[in-house]
């Protein structure tokens, strides 16, 4: 459902406004909009979420949010979601798993997550639906969120979960590595990369933020993303002044509406940039309302 | 509350993003996304409302639309107005008051109204608080819908209503005209314009979207405004190309917060166009909300 978004994107038809941003810069805060209609569903979504990074000291989730279901041809509301960002989570997940199943090395079976958050856990969970995992590493700012991470995830999951002392050896020791972080300083250093990586920034998904330097895009040999208009804008190919880069990277929808081929070998190092769509948002919203019967 | 609004727009502290749209050219259909934070509120508002043009053939309202009311300091969904456009129509007609109040003669004792929907309705209401109206002309495209208007009109306010054969002659002999039509074509004329005139043109909020000509404007002593950003990319001041019109439009925020006098005597013409504000927005979702003691 979420790989048929991006083709429908890759396609061109899908009509899908510039994300409406508030910035309440008193109060730490975003109010991110996003939208996408999808020719031929009879639904659209369109999608609030908030970010307010002053709520954790106030015992409050950072992220808040809904989603509205339109109806196509009439313009009724026909559901809201005020799901305070599960969708979201979930669709971003599963743009995750999309990314791996098409990008990074089939025989993968180490994993390393960068970031102990909700899409650290969600991201692990996707990648064991279309890898077959044996191991992950983690590794996070706090060591005690890491730890909790490892616990979970264990027993979730059943598989051995090791907390790193740094992001570099998770990059080191991993074949498909997630980043899930708000990072507005890269993380990921180009010297860390090795033959047959594959790593899915899912992180930066604003102006400010970045989670890759920007030579590991140089050193990888396939660069991807989800929309290539809102990676350059918002994600991680903002940061990048190689028209070369960007005139090769590939979206998504490319490799599962159009057959092209991202990684050609076992050895090749590879990137996905996700910065989240409004179309994955319209895929996710339709699918659940269509799973509570609406 | 909606004078407030225009006030803190004019002081330029407000968040505005620019209106999001989404265009269903398929349906015939439209949605459009406001927001506006205005600092010091403890809340804002998003809204949503669509426009499907179709739809009243199909036996349904054309425009649906909720508020989603917004924390400022934390990010939650305060409250969900599924008002059906509601709220809207009051703020827009609450802004033509404040037009009217601040910018017509304040001896104006004849409305005209263009246009026979529910603003046609709404601004009438709206301009019997702020003049003291002794007659009523109306005109629109269906004899029918305006002796409508008329029937209803009359019964609510006990003002004569005159149905008149053409727009030509609801401008000649009114001291206040609002025009509230989609036109896509201009209607006023500017050779229809008099002494002591003000005309209200609250419909055209869309690139194609045109109530006055271009002449009207240029004749007119004072232009005024409620976002002159807006009013230059969506109403009436989009088809002027007359850099000095466009440099002596006063945004109505500068009247209501900076003591700018607009009409100088009752002889000079004046117009007024709204092309409508995400801060009008958040000024009547936070006012509804107080009412019903959120």
């Amino acid at each position: 459902m979420i790989e048929e978004a991006f083709t429908a994107l890759a396609s061109r038809q899908v009509i899908m406004p510039e994300i409406m941003r508030i910035d309440i810069s008193e109060f730490n805060g975003e109010v991110d909009i996003k939208s996408a209609y999808i020719p031929g569903y009879e639904s659209f979504c369109v999608k609030l979420s908030t970010g307010f990074f002053d709520n954790p000291k106030k015992g409050l989730p950072t992220s808040n949010g809904m989603m509205i279901l339109i109806d196509s041809e009439t313009g009724e509301i026909r559901k809201i979601f005020v799901d305070q960002g599960l969708l979201t989570d979930l669709r971003t997940a599963a743009a995750g798993a999309v990314a791996a199943k098409h990008v990074s090395k089939e025989n993968s079976v180490s994993a390393g997550i960068i970031g102990t958050g909700s899409q650290a856990r969600y991201q692990l969970e996707a990648l064991t639906i279309v890898r077959s995992l044996k191991n992950v590493r983690v590794w996070g700012r706090s060591l005690e969120k890491a730890e909790k991470f490892k616990e979970e995830m264990e027993e979730k999951l059943g598989l051995p979960v090791t907390v790193t002392a740094t992001a570099e050896e998770v990059v080191r020791k991993s074949d498909i590595v997630v980043t899930t972080t708000p990072a507005s300083e890269p993380i990921v250093q180009a010297e860390w990369l090795h033959l047959g990586l594959h790593i899915t920034a899912m992180g930066s998904d604003a102006e400010h933020k970045q989670e890759l330097s920007e030579e590991v895009l140089a050193t990888a040999d396939v660069v991807t993303c989800d929309s290539l208009l809102q990676s350059r804008r918002l994600g991680e190919l903002r940061a990048c002044n190689d028209n070369n880069i960007i005139e090769n990277t590939i979206e998504l929808g490319e490799i599962t509406g159009k057959g092209v081929v991202a990684r050609r070998n076992e050895e090749q190092i590879t990137v996905t940039d996700l910065s989240g769509t409004g179309a994955q948002d319209t895929a996710i919203a339709r699918y659940a309302n269509q799973i509570i019967g609406g």
